[in-house]
């Protein structure tokens, strides 16, 4: 198949060298030039422009920052929609709003242009070893085609509903991991600044109902002071500003969502946006006493 | 073994039959006598009180609902104290504070009574089918004396620390918990509001770095709108009170904990004290709008 794929950062670039090694023809546009030069000898096509690139594939997939970037390198200048044809899909894989996704979905539609949002989790890693979570929203016989090559990049593949339901489910992923980690953070700095050794309070839990795949792997890095990314702070913040953004807008309360927020806030503004999310058990600590 | 139970309600009761069918001479005293009927015809053995139970047993598990209750029981008129020979074990297995638990052991080894914090996790259903999770504080000699009996009743047990330690880690728990059904009920009633089906989003989630055994089982429960205990709003706000004035005693922030508190304090206010505490997700929701 002749895929096209827009945002080759530190996620995207290993999801489109998936496709790549699965024989499909690859067909690349970056806004940076530098993120190009990785896939210089493996064949890929690069285009002068995504209306360019829109015109000689059947799919294209977007893997950026935000809401607005996709809908630059959508319906801007010199943008998908300028050179698309009739049947092209558009599948976004960025994390942005909802109500954006829902209104793509429109606007191309308009152009006879099939799109789906199908935000993923996973992280990095996830990428790298095409483990991703992807939760799909849009039509059904539309993601039945794109499916094939959706496997070729996560292990967990779900249609979730219609046109912004896969960003939905990615909102509630993002609630759940957010608020697990400040969850775990305020455990394990309440067990250690009781005197108890957090590794035992974290080895005894994961027999029993508390268990998490954050309680396992977070906790553990949380226990090796490991602040990596992993997940930035910076984007964690970014996805519980849509999710909150969202409650707003429909009147919801999303108690402990905002205070999660809240403390990313803080933790971003202290300097360490760049680090991985589970810092935040940082900003627990009584001033002056850090495990290292 | 000549074993003392003390605290047959919901949890107790199972706990103690357990031990009963492994071979164990039961030796049964409670504050309401209605709580031995079921044991008429066992052949365990009542007691007029605490202090007579001690006097014949070689080991005494406490199971009752607060710090105060496990006092009375231990040191109060007629309690374990007065009728207790050197080399008795007291085991408490109760959810009450760590504090409470380092200071019964000090008092009680004044005279010359061992003593270990055992509390445990996994509710009326794990204490039925012996699954319980046991979080153990207390001298490792003793523990490993008490051990085959703790396995009658538990799956995982673990000694994690001395004295309050087990106390601590159940501490670590009931907020990984507590915290945990929060976020959820916050996720899945964002998924209804936002017009997508729950059951897709727990489904497609369970597949990856969101998993937990909250999003599992209390996930499905939220979803069927079965409120029945599992376990009650009214204990898991005593825990999480019991919680926050550790946090407090320590000088330490529990954000996502204390906002936790907030919503269970607001459930039992509106008399649901007695649903198990995933009825979180009905304060949640907008007014009028209920799923059933």
């Amino acid at each position: 198949m002749q895929v096209g794929f827009i945002g080759l950062g530190l996620m995207g670039a290993p999801m489109a060298r998936h496709l790549l090694h699965a024989g499909h023809h690859l067909h690349l546009w970056a806004r940076r030039p530098a993120t190009l030069v990785p896939f210089a000898d493996t064949g890929a096509v690069i285009h002068q422009s995504p209306a360019e690139m829109a015109a000689t594939v059947d799919v294209v997939f977007t893997m950026v920052a935000d809401g607005p970037d996709v809908e630059q390198v959508l319906l801007g200048p010199r943008g998908i929609v300028e050179g698309a044809h009739p049947g092209l899909v558009v599948v976004d894989m960025s994390t942005i709003a909802p109500a954006i996704a829902r209104d793509l979905n429109t606007r191309l539609a308009a152009h006879d242009i099939a799109f789906l949002d199908a935000p993923v989790s996973g992280g990095e890693r996830g990428a790298r070893e095409a483990t991703l979570t992807i939760m799909v929203g849009g039509a059904a016989d539309i993601f039945e085609r794109i499916r094939p090559l959706f496997s070729l990049m996560g292990k967990s593949v779900s249609l979730i509903g219609p046109a912004g339901a896969g960003q939905v489910a990615k909102a509630c992923n993002q609630i759940l991991t957010g608020v697990g980690v400040m969850a775990l953070a305020e455990a394990l700095n309440f067990a250690r600044t009781s005197g108890v050794d957090p590794a035992n309070v974290r080895q005894a839990l994961l027999g029993g109902f508390a268990y998490s795949r954050i309680l396992e792997n977070h906790g553990q890095r949380m226990l090796d002071r490991d602040f990596t990314p992993g997940f930035k702070a910076w984007m964690h913040q970014k996805d519980l500003r849509i999710v909150l953004e969202e409650a707003q807008r429909m009147g919801l309360m999303l108690p402990s969502t905002a205070t999660t927020a809240q403390a990313l806030n803080a933790l971003v503004g202290s300097g360490h946006g760049e680090d991985d999310s589970i810092a935040l058990i940082r900003l627990l600590e009584r001033m002056g006493e850090a495990w290292v």
